[in-house]
């Protein structure tokens, strides 16, 4: 058994909780978290502690913890020597203290709190600083998630920035139209079938092959309707920049 | 059984006549298509016409054409006080001829050619020129499915508005994330369950709660390093002005 230890006790922590659990090749000999409230029920209470000195020799700490705290958690081990890997798309290497070993175990997923998720369709990006810490890292991985990727910063980087568009800001839109129906007097609801089937295209289509709509096929009658339809400035601004942006998009890049 | 025709061979009109086929209320008498090559394999290919004059009295006229042929198309029919609709969501119902009483059988859903689709989840918004037209109307649409809408032109036109946001363009921001990954040599399939399960979130969360991000969290640092990374003058642009507009959101409803 590899014996892991995660600080932190919040949602990434916690669905990383539940999933090693369930993994047979992995054991989670403590979790290090400042309330105990938090902590799954599939965890023994005995393995919690909030006291830094009480840590035990394990084989991989993970640090699930906001990014502005990486720093000052690693810095805190009572130990050196060891594999402490963060969880962040975007924090880098360097933001771990020196002291110890450094990796990156980022799943690349969105969770939501109390909302369960298959881990093994999760991307698991991995990045470690010396070589023969990689294949324990890539173990570790391996045993809940079918989809293990080695990505360095730069790419993580890369990784973390597109992210952000497929996700923040495809929700916003998401919450743009919704505004437009609740100004309307439309249910949201008969979007949602549209949404998820957008989502869903992308395992037959690429995004370019998959592109419909007023903007891709230059229809300025239907675009100037749209335009004249949309009083909001906000909704509006973005109407135009992502029209244009489509329209120019073949010529651009 | 209810008697209907469809006009137009294209992906809308294949996929209803796909639907109706398996319908047990509604029978396709006849099919106007003017290629005959592109008619499903479902329908026997005797109902097939391209003659206006051989069109037979049906209880319904469902004219699936581009928007801008619904004019002519309707205007050429050889008949008179019919129940005629046509398919667009952003066509306004007076783009039908007054010969004929009008109505709209506008599925909200994005289709593509050769993948199936399961119709009983697909919102029909119907609407009828005449009030007693529309119970048949009704009738037909959930023949094919179980979401039924009864949606005025003013509503229409906002649904179509809100639909080119969580439609376009969120697959344009699926097309930027592609991009950036390939500009850094990072696949962008692991992007792909992160993109599912942003739209799957909606069926437990509303979109301003499942709202997440450096933008929504006011991350000024990962913001600016988001921009220094994005080099492609196009894709900044969409950043700073979503962002900005994910920061300002609540202030300006």
């Amino acid at each position: 058994m590899i014996k892991i230890t995660i600080i932190g006790s919040g949602n990434v922590a916690q669905h990383l909780i539940d999933a090693f659990a369930k993994s047979n090749t992995i054991e989670i000999i403590q979790v290090f978290s400042r309330s105990q409230k938090q902590i799954p029920p599939l965890l023994d209470s005995d393995k919690i502690t909030n006291d830094w000195n009480a840590l035990k020799e394990a084989d991989l700490y993970i640090i699930a913890v906001s990014d502005d705290a990486i720093a000052s958690v690693s810095s805190q081990l009572p130990f050196e020597n060891r594999l402490v890997v963060h969880t962040s798309g975007s924090a880098p290497l360097s933001s771990l203290s020196d002291k110890n070993h450094k990796g990156v175990f980022y799943p690349l997923q969105t969770f939501t709190k109390g909302k369960p998720i298959d881990f093994k369709t999760i991307p698991f990006c991995l990045e470690t600083q010396f070589e023969n810490d990689y294949a324990l890292l890539e173990k570790v991985a391996s045993s809940i998630s079918d989809n293990v990727y080695k990505i360095d910063s730069h790419q993580r980087k890369a990784l973390h920035v597109a992210a952000v568009f497929v996700n923040n800001f495809t929700n916003y839109l998401y919450q743009l139209g919704n505004d437009i129906c609740q100004e309307n007097h439309v249910p949201f609801d008969i979007l949602k079938p549209l949404i998820l089937e957008t989502a869903e295209k992308l395992l037959t289509l690429s995004p370019k092959d998959a592109q419909t709509g007023p903007a891709k096929r230059n229809d300025i009658s239907t675009i100037e309707a749209h335009e004249s339809f949309l009083s909001n400035e906000n909704q509006s601004t973005i109407y135009k920049i992502l029209t244009q942006s489509i329209q120019n998009h073949g010529k651009k890049l």
